[in-house]
């Protein structure tokens, strides 16, 4: 890739009908990728996510909308970073699965959610992902056209031991397809998407859904590109929209030469 | 201690003489104690951050300077957590210290700060600690009257494996004498200090002098106590004062109980 890499997320409303989701992400990824080579769709894109729907809409990896992505990821010649989508494999297990798929339509890179999402705030949040799905069991580095990077989907951002993993076997940007709350959201989205940022010196790029005052899940929105200082990018509000990022990879080597985090490390007494 | 903890940072003034230094700490250290039983100073509060004054102003432990914190903290009856200072041990070599004092004036824990900060940031911050410092070797819990905490100085802090060691190891609550500059304090001050509180659902309290336009180095202040969501409870500006906050320990069950992140971990992946 060129030393700027031009990133968009796709924060698109997610409704109830997977067909109208998938149109809604093909459109997004199209005019996207006008101005973007990297775009990115937020987690569980193509259904709603509840937990008594989300077994409903799984799908084999390949199937219909990994189809439908690789297809988009080849006509819009753009790496595409899938979101999720609820996978049930040949045993009936379901994941929480970002495909990656590159601009000739190959899959490339794959990660199951790593860490379920079960919260219990009386009032204000209930969810127990863990209902549902079951938890993948490794993390990739994803190589394409000179970058490095890996995917975490949403949970998996709040520990902050993996995007340590990432970034020491060679992330140089962290994806993350989420779906934060309002809760959890207001209090959080934002400090963890840029400590893991500052704490690792790499990018992190974060695609939450649009908010969808019909959902019983209410997103919190304000997708984010961050870079490896920490500082903000660009962010999304709570609408549909495409957000645009300009990746300068220069800034991984200038913040990693004037701050060395990652070689001041103390292995031995973690 | 009670189930609500009243904790005081003393954001004071650092000044080139030493006698001054002390002079003020006991004055803040004693106003303090009227509301606060837990009393922090911040990291090197007993002279000039400067790498050519940190050797001059080294001192054994015991020495003058400890000797004092621990007749400060008997007289006014709080648990003090001194700080750091420049301690030369019997070899020569120096470290960056935090002592730790109970209500007797009984050392009861230490810390010689981990991780040295050398940055090179031409013409914002360029700053070599390790010219003068030897890096310390341990991390311990502290337990005082039912509360566990770790001390962390500055740098420690952007180490998030450190951090979470101390959440696994029983803490709840990080101490962090520190001296954030200009550069750093802007970009990352605030994000990781609530960022480590919400990773971890601990306290966080960092404590830094106050801005002093004398210094050659110069500090970020907004000394700042964070609850286990990542709420800010307080939080100092940039001048010489006393900063105030109840520790709800009560917290610490509540948010763990609702957002199991340090139960969700998934250690084998790591």
């Amino acid at each position: 890739m060129n030393k700027v890499v031009k990133a968009a997320i796709c924060q698109m409303q997610v409704v109830a009908e997977k067909a109208a989701n998938l149109a809604k992400a093909g459109q997004m990824i199209h005019a996207a990728s006008k101005q973007a080579q990297l775009v990115i769709l937020p987690e569980i894109f193509n259904a709603p996510y509840q937990t008594d729907r989300l077994a409903q809409n799984a799908e084999p990896i390949p199937g219909p909308t990994t189809e439908f992505l690789a297809a988009q990821a080849r006509e819009n010649q753009v790496l595409l970073i899938g979101g999720s989508i609820a996978e049930i494999n040949a045993d009936g297990i379901i994941y929480n699965t970002c495909c990656v798929f590159d601009e000739t339509g190959k899959l490339i890179g794959r990660h199951r959610k790593l860490h379920l999402f079960d919260i219990n705030i009386p009032s204000k949040i209930v969810f127990k992902e863990s209902d549902v799905f079951s938890a993948g069991d490794r993390l990739d580095i994803i190589s394409h056209n000179g970058i490095n990077f890996a995917v975490l989907i949403c949970y998996d951002i709040r520990f902050p031991e993996l995007a340590r993993k990432a970034a020491l076997a060679g992330a140089q940007m962290l994806v993350v397809p989420a779906a934060f709350n309002m809760t959890t959201g207001s209090a959080h989205w934002e400090l963890l998407m840029r400590t893991r940022a500052i704490d690792n010196q790499l990018f992190v790029i974060a695609a939450s859904p649009a908010r969808n005052p019909q959902s019983s899940y209410q997103v919190w929105g304000h997708s984010i590109a961050v870079d490896p200082w920490g500082r903000i990018i660009s962010q999304g509000t709570t609408e549909e929209d495409i957000i645009y990022a300009d990746l300068d990879l220069s800034l991984l080597d200038k913040v990693r030469r004037e701050l060395p985090v990652l070689k001041n490390r103390r292995p031995e007494l973690y």
